[in-house]
């Protein structure tokens, strides 16, 4: 079973690495870009068959370990 | 509009923070993660109503600069 783990910055927290990779796209003569958030994707290869399971357990490992709840949001999409 | 942009490694390129995240999980008490990849997404808000224009530019902006295409696939996604 696959887990994919979208790991994003809550709006209202700074994004420098965004910013920078708007101010590159500018500079490279790319106009009409209003703003750049960057985040992450994990993707985790799991053992078993239950999904409910699987979900739940992704989510504690968000929780955890893969994101840091005080500035991030995290979504779980469980596929196979 | 908004276009999502989801870069990974291909498969087959080692993924050493992946594998770090492996080893977490596992030393964390997770037991049957088989494998864990992680990759980047980047949000981009842009202006203009031209959905296929606006996807042709954020491929564009991926082989130029946001991906490196000898080790990286991309999708792009455009919303609304």
């Amino acid at each position: 079973m696959k887990a994919k783990v979208h790991i994003t910055l809550k709006s209202g927290v700074l994004d420098p690495q965004g910013k920078a990779i708007q101010h590159a796209l500018d500079g490279l003569g790319f106009k009409g870009v209003e703003d750049v958030r960057q985040g992450k994707v994990i993707e985790i290869k799991l053992k078993g068959k239950d999904k409910k399971k699987a979900k739940a357990d992704v989510e504690k490992m968000c929780k955890t370990l893969l994101a840091n709840t005080i500035v991030e949001n995290f979504t779980v999409d469980i596929a196979e």
